[in-house]
């Protein structure tokens, strides 16, 4: 198995890191197949297409802080989380009618709503059945961690209270269904290395910021980056009608009164149709070139620095090291 | 709580099973609360709307079998199984865009698609979280369980493989799709009753029986009922495409040549438009007029046989009469 992982400039370490997720790939290959040959491929459709398996390697670089690793633990969670990770995928991509994913076609366009919605189920009964091997302890964090991550996006979907924050509430949503899964996989990783309970709750309090400021990221991403790249369409979630961080920014700013002539202009032309490339295109370039880019930066970058402050009661250490520049590299891309 | 028990004809067991299954609603209503005003009224939608909590009677019958029954147990399993049944339903009812379950709008239809998904996945997560209070093996059991229902769906969808008999793959299905969460009720009851291993497998092989039985007897409502009673037009199947049970037996005889003028006038009617009620009912009434219709019951019958016949290794007692009489009541309102 081929594993790609970011340089985190300690050889030593980075070697037993690719070599526990090669063992990874394996299991999760593994876990979707064997249903024969016209479900197979759907159930290995998403784990085939790649991706860049964060939580896994989460997973590893946190099973380098306790004195009394599990190796076949921290695998079977690593692949756990990841199933996981993946079942939402298949669900997502039916609810948001995506039509790609990873660059290749998404479930439901080659095979259909149901199939999809199927495929998400079993991906999340054999994520279950993994843990299973762990203890009930995993079992309950796991799936406690798979019904937050539901209920943010729930929640995303009714959106905010009257007279909430709509910010604080785009944030919390992203710590629900992004961060949750990601804090398992820190969890994971310092729980079956042997860490203390305080490195665990550290790492995954870090783990949480660091999928809030990978999801702010991407909304400036979903802006800034050029369509061969991403794959996507730049203003592809504004298109969708999707309020993204950048957005709410503009909008948040324009109901308290400090808006100026330019941000009044984006809005309405948010308000416009936006079905063609000339409208669209022209809308992320007023919003790239506005202020609340630099603030929607700034946000990632804050929730970056929270992260790392959360990792104060790790001790200097190279795998401390690694999670520093595990969090840099998530906002990297877009900073 | 109100809990609606059919009589199983031993007043004192019955009143110890109700006190149980009413112990069973409150649970299930404290797991599908606690996320909000808005989410809750979702989360709470199918589980309010009643249903006849077979799969908890089944577990509360086979809780009788044992002489060690940890009711605490048998309370978190028999809620675990019917929350992961209400899961299901909620997918089902999107895949199907189903109008209507039990007489309430189905959840998609009042909150659409994706939230019904999520709701879906949300009770699915609290079902595994009840699980986890019970041990790994039971985790891995249920996380089994949903596995082969999902496939079971999903082979569903792919239809036979060449040459397959095309009535075996359908009972194979219902099997799958139905016997497996009715088997692991029976199951649980026997497990946390204090049963051994053989009587554990007698009666989770009889429940899977039952559970196709069931469904059989479901494919002849379909054609035989009342709208009234089912909330459904008699031949809504045979309007979706679906190939029930009589529809197969049918397409079976002609392909062995044995067909008569009937018959062939009913396969050409089914390959019409049926939208219109007039289509409909023409149709419906040749199908219940047809000897195919006998020989689905004597199906029905025949698995409710074989279901008994799983039971042998049960020595006499209450609660095997009630097993047999749970049975019976499958298929009564079909036969």
């Amino acid at each position: 198995m081929n594993v790609q992982v970011p340089n985190l400039n300690h050889p030593e370490l980075q070697d037993q890191i690719v070599g526990r997720l090669e063992r990874v790939e394996e299991l999760l290959f593994q876990q979707v197949q064997g249903s024969g040959e016209l479900v197979d491929p759907l159930t290995k459709h998403l784990v085939s297409a790649g991706g860049k398996r964060m939580r896994p390697l989460l997973v590893m670089i946190c099973g380098l802080l306790g004195e009394t690793p599990d190796e076949e633990a921290l695998i079977r969670a690593a692949a756990s989380v990841e199933l996981t990770h993946l079942a939402t995928l298949y669900h997502d991509d039916v609810m948001d009618s995506a039509p790609q994913r990873r660059g290749v076609p998404s479930a439901q366009i080659e095979w259909g709503n149901n199939r999809a919605i199927l495929a998400g189920d079993v991906l999340f009964a054999r994520a279950s059945r993994l843990t299973a091997q762990l203890g009930t302890e995993a079992v309950d964090y796991h799936a406690k961690t798979f019904e937050r991550l539901c209920l943010g996006q729930l929640n995303e979907t009714f959106g905010p209270a009257e007279g909430q924050d709509k910010v604080e509430f785009y944030l919390q949503v992203l710590a629900d269904k992004t961060g949750s899964l990601v804090a398992s996989a820190a969890y994971f990783g310092a729980l079956y290395s042997g860490s203390s309970e305080e490195i665990q709750s550290a790492v995954s309090t870090y783990a949480e910021r660091v999928g809030v400021a990978f999801q702010i990221a991407d909304d400036i991403l979903d802006l800034v980056s050029p369509g061969e790249v991403s794959g996507k369409t730049p203003g592809t979630d504004l298109r969708e009608g999707v309020d993204t961080l950048p957005v709410l920014l503009l909008r948040a700013r324009a109901a308290r009164g400090e808006g100026d002539n330019e941000d009044a202009r984006i809005l309405d032309a948010l308000a416009e149709d936006l079905s063609s490339d000339v409208a669209l295109s022209r809308v992320v370039e007023m919003l790239v070139n506005n202020r609340v880019i630099d603030e929607t930066r700034k946000l990632a970058r804050k929730a970056i620095d929270h992260a790392l402050e959360a990792l104060e009661p790790l001790p200097q250490s190279e795998a401390k090291d690694m999670l520093v520049q595990f969090a840099e590299l998530t906002i990297d891309r877009a900073v």
